[in-house]
C-alpha cells in the first residue's frame, strides 16, 4: 500500500464535528487509516464519533492530550500552513516538492502530518514539533483551505505512485517495501532516524540541565523549550545518535542536580 | 494563471447546499472562478446562493438546464467517475495522467471537467458529452469521494506547474502562454479544436437526418443519439473540419426533408 499504513494525519485543536467527519472520508478514500487528535474541541469530538454512520476509522482514532504524544512514534513530523513566508521559523516546501520526500519516509517509517485548527492553524508550540512546513499552493487572494479538502488534496499527493496500485490491490509492492526496511536495517540502526519520543527526551533533559544552571529563566522558558525542539530537529537525528546524545545529556543533567 | 481562468467546473444534478458550498471555496483557493450548475436540486442551489458569506464565485455561477449548454463553448469535455472500469464507454485516465493533457488545453481553450451527483455521479446522458473521463485514484473498498474533496484534489492537479507562481503572483508566464497560443493561431484555425456547440450542431443534424430517414426508431432515439455523441466526441475534431462537416450534414438533411 505504498507506506500509507505509515502515515499519521495529526489534527490538532480541530473545532467543527463535519470537517473531522470530512477528514474521515478523505483518509479512507486514500488509504491511510491511522487518524490522530490533539485537544479537540470536546463538544465536536464526541458528536463526529457518535454520528451515524461515522467512519470505523473516527471510532480507532486515537486522543492525545499534547503534540509530542501524537508524534512521539514518528521519525518526521511535517506541519501544514496556509501562511506564506510570514514569521515562518522553519523551512516551507510546497506540497509537490514534499511528496517525494514523505513518500520516501513512509517507506521505512512512521511519518505525521500535523493540520491546525480550522480558526487559527497550528500554532508556535505546534509548530515547533515540526521538521518542517508543508503549503498547498492556493491563490494568494484566497490561501486558507477547507480541512477536509486540505486533508484529501495532501493525501493525494502522499498516495502517488502507490494510487495505480491500489485500484488493482496489488500485493506485489508491500513485500519489495518490505524487502527495503529489511536491507536499510542490514546497514545497521546508525542510519535509522530517531523516533519524536527519544528527540523529546533529549530535549526535556537538555531543557532541564539548562533550568538548573539558570540559563533559562522562568519567563523565558516556553520560548526557549520552543527554540530548542526546532534546533534539536534540524539535525535529524539518527536513533543510534540520539541514543547516544540522551545519555551524555543525562549524565550532565545528573552532575548539575548533584551541585 | 497557468490557464486556469479556461476551466470551467460544471457540477451536474448537485443535491447538498454544503457541497455547493465547498465546491466554491476550493475553485476560489485554486484560482478556476468559473462555475456551471446544471439541474441542481432547486432547493439545494437556492440555499448555497443565499447562504451568508456565499462566495462571489457561487454567486456568478451560471445555471444551465442541459449538460450540452453548459459546455457548449469548451473544446475538451471530461468527466469525473468514481466507478472502475464497469460498463464504462469512454477512456478512462488516472487524475495523474489526465493532468498534463488537460493542462495543455487549458494553455489555449476552453475544458469543462463535470461532476455529478453525490448519489447517482454522472448519468450515461452526461457522460455521452464528454471526450473521455477521469478517476481519482481511491482504495477499492472506498472509492466514492466526498463532492468539495473530489473538486479540490482535481483542481490542485491542474493547477500544477502554475502553482507556485501563484504564490508569488509572478507575471511572466501568462505572457508566454499567450505567446504559445498566438503561434497556434499563426500555424492556421485547423489546428484550433471545435468547440462543443459546433460539435453538438452536427450531432444534432445528422441525428434528425437519421431519423427522418427512418434509421432510427422513436423508442431507440435517447440511446441512439448518445452513441453518436461518443463518437463524434472520438474524432476530435478541428473547428475548421467541424465546420465543414457540418455544411456537409446539412445539405444532406435538406435532400432528406425534400423527399
Amino acid at each position: 500500500m505504498s507506506g500509507m499504513e505509515n502515515l499519521r494525519v495529526v489534527l490538532v485543536g480541530t473545532r467543527n464535528p463535519l470537517n473531522l467527519g470530512a477528514v474521515a472520508r478523505a483518509m479512507s478514500n486514500f488509504g491511510a487509516l491511522d487518524l490522530r487528535v490533539v485537544s479537540p474541541y470536546e463538544k465536536a469530538w464526541r458528536e463526529a464519533r457518535s454520528a451515524v454512520g461515522a467512519a470505523e476509522l473516527l471510532a480507532k482514532a486515537e486522543e492525545f492530550a499534547t503534540v509530542a504524544e501524537a508524534v512521539a512514534d514518528c521519525t518526521l513530523v511535517v506541519g501544514t500552513t496556509a501562511v506564506g513566508y510570514r514569521e515562518l521559523q522553519q523551512p516551507l516546501r510546497s506540497l509537490q516538492a514534499a511528496g517525494p520526500v514523505i513518500r520516501k519516509r513512509l517507506a521505512t517509517s512512521k511519518v505525521a502530518l500535523l493540520f491546525g485548527s480550522e480558526k487559527w492553524g497550528l500554532s508556535n508550540e505546534s509548530l515547533s514539533h515540526c521538521h518542517w512546513l508543508l503549503r498547498i499552493p492556493t491563490r494568494a487572494e484566497h490561501r486558507s483551505m477547507n480541512l477536509g479538502q486540505a486533508v484529501a488534496v495532501c493525501l493525494y499527493e502522499m498516495g502517488k505512485g502507490g494510487r495505480e496500485r491500489l485500484t488493482t490491490e496489488a500485493t506485489e509492492e508491500p513485500q519489495r517495501a518490505q524487502r527495503r526496511a529489511e536491507k536499510k536495517k542490514v546497514r545497521g540502526s546508525d542510519e535509522l532516524p530517531a523516533t519524536m519520543e527519544t528527540v523529546e527526551r533529549i530535549g526535556a533533559v537538555i531543557l532541564e540541565a539548562l533550568r538548573k544552571s539558570g540559563y533559562v529563566a522562568k519567563r523565558g522558558e516556553g520560548k526557549a523549550e520552543e527554540k530548542l525542539r526546532r534546533m534539536l530537529r534540524r539535525f535529524s537525528l539518527s536513533e543510534a545518535d540520539a541514543e547516544v546524545l540522551l545519555g551524555m545529556m543525562r549524565k550532565i543533567l545528573w552532575k548539575v542536580e548533584l551541585r
